[in-house]
């Protein structure tokens, strides 16, 4: 297995640190993991002056998986544009065809009343969001900010075509496929004609999947339902835009984003594993920060990359492990249970492997 | 004053019935009310083949403020865009200069279990969500669906201006120096050079108001936040399609869309008024709606654009006395409280008044 690691910005390090530290108890049991570390995000505009520097590019390339741990900060935020650390995450999913982000929303038994919403609303919580990454308004072109009759003018524009739908369409049908048969398709087609195209072509490629029961919702109503009642949903699937708000929401559900894990795949399943939350300037190089999502993001890549389902289970239990007995870091700490740093979080974890 | 109402589609003529009786009230104690009644949506589709007809367009020019109730259903979802009911809707808030949508988010006492938050998250929640109403990728050129190398592509255009921004800025930062002096305007600068815009023109306009402490937020983070720890925020600001789904998404926080009235101003305080809440075919015609959004809008009309607070607390007081006497419409019942009818509970209000 060719992993490439991406430390990135803020916590990144410290939270990859302790991923690696799982990886490497499957190396010393034989696996054949081979590791390389590159630059994203602000790391690398500090070392090469781009985001996404050319030495990532084929590291990422030759890799069959990328572990990243999170970029940005405010440090970079002052920067032009192009050399911002989220134009290094945009080119590096761009890059290599990334078009698919898997963004389970779970919640945790024992983390049950870390959510802001009442337990019998959340708990059972089983959501996969699958969000579109390469398309819609964060790429389309024209863009950006000109003048025009004396005025500042700010321009996007959101476009997909038919094969971008359905090729997302396709993966959100199979992950029903494999889950409760349910899958939810969210658009504004009373409004844009982009999302209007969404619905069509998600409607002809269902005639496929007839074991799986389709619903379209409003993304406007679906921030509701997501609040009101989201065990209603198994798989929700839209584009990369709503999807960026919607999948934020739904992790939140859970009461910990430090928990959860994403993927993101290209055709044949090679993938970039992340974290859902950030890179948390605020508490970096502090060893506070929760690496259970960096950790479980492994186990997603152990899952859809390598197909090694009996690594990705391992690696899940023994988190659960750690959860059942009461280690917690800040971010989910509650009283009666015990508040550890990331690094004895990371000591737990490879104790119960 | 001159009222123009649109009772619209589904439950709107139930609800707009109750609101009417209410406005009855102050009529037959001697206020100048002048009512023209006028089609909007898939009624005005159904009746004259348009869902914004020159008569409307007359009736809602000429008067001072338009009570709406609501519009669309899927009866009408199969027509020509250009004659969707929602077409109707984005058509009047652009002719009338609508440009400032005032949506509440406020949680009453008697309600608090009606939330799927934990009561200590909401209790007292008092939100007002500003959402910039005709410009936004709802409205930008070119839009539509077209084949390009054989393949179909769906496009729209997100675009703001610096002065459609700096007015709705300027109503945001108002609205924050009546209430608790906070503003956060949320973008998504990192991504889309449209916001970054935005956020540019807030922080120059924000000079004005050296009272008002602003913020900032990315509207992924703000999705979440909304579920985390609503009480956070006093005024947010926002564009059309981010204010969309953020201010529905922080109207369920409350547990009742049903309660929620908003208005939407021009520049000189001529405003549309209307329930936040949709068309709800499901329930039309059995006398089964919630009016208490529909009356609470006829408040909002009041205050905003007759500057009657006096009318306005009253009808809110109402609307209290009959919540505290545990009468309750289908949407708000709980255990131990009285459901009731959409034309009891106008029965109610009108004998609080
Ligand atoms: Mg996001
Ligand atoms: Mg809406």
């Amino acid at each position: 297995m060719k992993i490439c690691y991406l430390p990135g910005d803020g916590i990144g390090p410290e939270i990859m640190a302790q991923a690696l530290r799982v990886l490497d108890v499957f190396k010393k049991e034989g696996m054949n993991i081979e590791l390389e570390e590159a630059l994203l995000g602000g790391a690398a505009v500090d070392a090469t002056g781009e985001p996404y520097p050319p030495a990532t590019q084929k590291a990422a390339r030759a890799a069959d998986a990328v572990l990243l741990a999170a970029v940005g900060g405010p440090k970079w935020d002052v920067l032009p544009r192009p050399q911002r650390p989220e134009r290094g995450l945009l080119g590096i999913r761009k890059d290599l065809n990334l078009f698919a982000n898997l963004r389970p929303a779970v919640l945790y038994p024992e983390l049950a009343n870390a959510s802001s919403l009442k337990p019998e609303i959340v708990s059972g919580l089983d959501i996969m969001i699958v969000r579109e990454l390469t398309g819609d308004i964060y790429f389309g072109e024209p863009r950006g900010i000109s003048e025009e009759g004396g005025l500042r003018v700010g321009r996007n524009t959101m476009i997909y075509n038919e094969e971008e739908i359905r090729r997302i369409g396709h993966v959100a049908f199979k992950a029903a496929q494999k889950r409760n048969k349910k899958l939810c398709s969210v658009d504004k087609m009373n409004v844009l004609e982009t999302t209007q195209l969404w619905r069509d072509v998600i409607i002809e490629i269902s005639k496929e999947y007839p074991d799986v029961e389709l619903s379209h919702m409003l993304v406007d109503n679906c921030a509701m339902q997501l609040v009101r009642a989201p065990k209603q949903f198994d798989v929700v699937v839209t584009g990369n835009m709503f999807g960026d708000i919607l999948s934020d929401e739904a992790s939140m559900l859970t009461g910990s984003i430090g928990m959860l894990p994403s993927a993101s795949l290209d055709a044949n399943n090679k993938g970039m594993y992340e974290p859902c939350h950030g890179s948390a300037p605020d508490i970096a190089g502090k060893n506070l920060a929760n690496p259970l999502a960096m950790i479980l993001s492994v186990a997603m890549m152990m899952r859809y990359t390598f197909a090694n389902e009996a690594a990705a289970t391992r690696i899940e239990t023994a988190v659960k492990k750690v959860l059942a007995s009461g280690l917690r870091t800040g971010d989910i700490f509650e009283e009666g249970t015990k508040r550890v740093s990331c690094t004895e979080m990371g000591d737990a974890v490879v104790a119960a492997l």
